[in-house]
């Protein structure tokens, strides 16, 4: 097991990453307090490890939610305050959120806002989870208008990264999972990028020793982020690399029908193709990334979604936080920037790019 | 105009106090940004002075929310989030909660979780508002398990009392809101009971500068102790005095029945009754409580409510937070303590005490 700590002052909280880790006693108890204990997890995940937390923990109130997206509502919210309420859990009670990201967000945004905000533990069991939505503190839940509208910054009081959990995840969600550490790399550190050009297939075969290592170097790269910029007022943006692509391609296709690390991976290989366009980054290392990407069995394009759309999509987004667009590009593997002089004619000839 | 400025880092700001300010556009100003600016009232305080805040702001977007304790709900803060997002008010928008306690605890909520938190400014039209509910950041809504069972620490970036607004605030609401003076001067400041004592009429007539003084020195008494002590851990909750009785008085009589500065009041009495039973304050010193509490118009005693009722609502509200039960006495007037040691019998002869 290594443990890493994401340096944020008083909110400070340690990350364990290993196989494992899951049913250990010992990592969850110097997190519980007077208050009780309630598990929050997914109808898919509960009869994967609800169990085995719940011995781990002692006794501990459940709160099982529907699997999916959908879950990230407000009634959603209100099942599981409710189920708060009804186990009296205290000031000092504690959250254990179970699960991939849809449940670290819903159960953290509930322990947000239950009684002004009570600790939680993420035990995230996706590979997305482990590498991107336990660190760092967003919680939130989606609106008709838009996702992520509704929510709050509350850090996890820890972090338990078991990488054996990943042995029950679906193929495409260990590959969505994958996209976003290419992410941390391609966009934060190129000697990252070298290994997983080197490692892509272990990781694939889930080799637990490369698994750890992806987990844990995608964590130190956003835990340093999001220890200088927590709210992010600036460089916490450039972990939105692929993101405005990837969310106009998970808009226009229907929510759900593209995994979200699959619209990411496209997205990262539209923001490269950009990046040279606008004289950033060199062709070759945008084939770098086009490459990586397809080795880790994601979409490099969206050929079935027209530019015109896309870009439709990115317009509405900008409209509907009265914000200007800034997309991140790359000026070389790992140093990502942000630019708010992109025009639409680039951003076309980009997505255009992207699938040939 | 005094202005106090709350000192918490870079949460800190100012309260701005005297008469005729809600319309000054220079109090607003420094505080609006790119994002819009979304106005949140009640259907009470809307007609009175909505037209006024609008003129001030310049454009802005409004929410009209029913009025009364109910507002404060899962719906109440849908309703408000929905018209924020019609709005597309943006991250750097600013909400305005305008009208009493309700609408600075649901606004301000809103605020808190709209988009993971936008700025908001607190005008309160209350005295109850303007000297306890707008100072200090709490901001929740209710549950059918408990009042404020769901909220946020979120700081207002300013708050504008306009003690001109008092002017149209029903008599006893005003002597509610004195209630929660009475409060600040009886746990926290001798001196300042000394001056109620002196003034307490003046305020009952509305005289300007008294409602400002008692407004200035109960946000001074509430900024320190906020300061020192934002999410309760300690010292704050001797803001809390004469309120464990309150809340049971409340509950009992059915919520709405009584007001929650009449019930802190008798609650006070209550306290203050305990307090001397725990051999910490002297007999003389209850009668000044009473009879401040007295001449303000306000209850000193919930005769209708037997003391076996009030007991056991109390114990429930223990329940329900797994905590121990902590009373705020009193060791002398101005000098308030936590004590977790009073067991059942003293609590009902002070209830009794209350009435004679």
């Amino acid at each position: 097991m290594e443990t890493l700590r994401v340096a944020l002052g008083d909110r400070a909280y340690p990350i364990h990453i290993g196989a494992g880790l899951i049913d250990r006693a010992d990592l969850y108890r110097p997190h519980i307090a007077g208050g009780g204990v309630a598990i929050v997890t997914s109808s898919v995940v509960a009869p994967l490890y609800l169990k085995t937390v719940r011995n781990a923990l002692g006794a501990a109130a459940e709160v099982i939610v529907p699997d999916g997206e959908q879950a990230k509502s407000w009634q959603g919210v209100e099942q599981v305050v409710d189920a708060l309420l009804a186990a009296r859990l205290g000031r000092d009670g504690l959250v254990v959120a179970l699960g991939g990201g849809v449940i670290g967000d819903l159960a953290g945004f509930a322990a947000a806002v239950y009684q002004r905000g009570v600790p939680f533990v993420q035990v995230p069991t996706t590979l997305l989870a482990q590498v991107d939505s336990s660190v760092g503190g967003k919680t939130a839940i989606n609106h008709v208008r838009g996702k992520n509208m509704v929510g709050a910054f509350h850090q996890p009081i820890a972090v338990i990264s078991d990488v054996a959990a990943l042995d029950t995840l679906p193929d495409r969600e260990l590959r969505s999972g994958i996209a976003e550490v290419i992410k941390h790399g391609v966009a934060l550190d190129a000697a990252f990028v070298g290994w997983l050009e080197t490692n892509i297939e272990k990781l694939l075969q889930r080799d637990r020793q490369a698994l750890a290592y992806a987990v844990r170097r995608s964590c130190e790269l956003k835990a340093r982020i999001v220890a200088a910029d927590e709210r992010e007022a600036g460089e916490r943006a450039l972990l939105n690399f692929g993101h405005t692509f990837g969310h106009a391609i998970e808009a226009g296709a229907g929510y759900g029908a593209w995994l979200h690390g699959e619209a990411v991976a496209a997205g990262m290989v539209m923001a490269a193709e950009l990046s040279a366009l606008m004289g950033d980054l060199k062709k070759s290392e945008v084939g770098r990334v086009r490459e990586l990407v397809r080795r880790a069995g994601l979409p490099i394009a969206a050929p079935a979604l027209a530019p015109e759309r896309l870009i439709e999509l990115m317009a509405l987004d900008k409209k509907a936080a009265k914000g200007r667009m800034r997309f991140v590009v790359l000026e070389s593997i790992g140093r990502a920037r942000l630019r708010a002089d992109v025009d639409d004619a680039a951003v076309r000839r980009a997505i255009v790019a992207a699938v040939q």
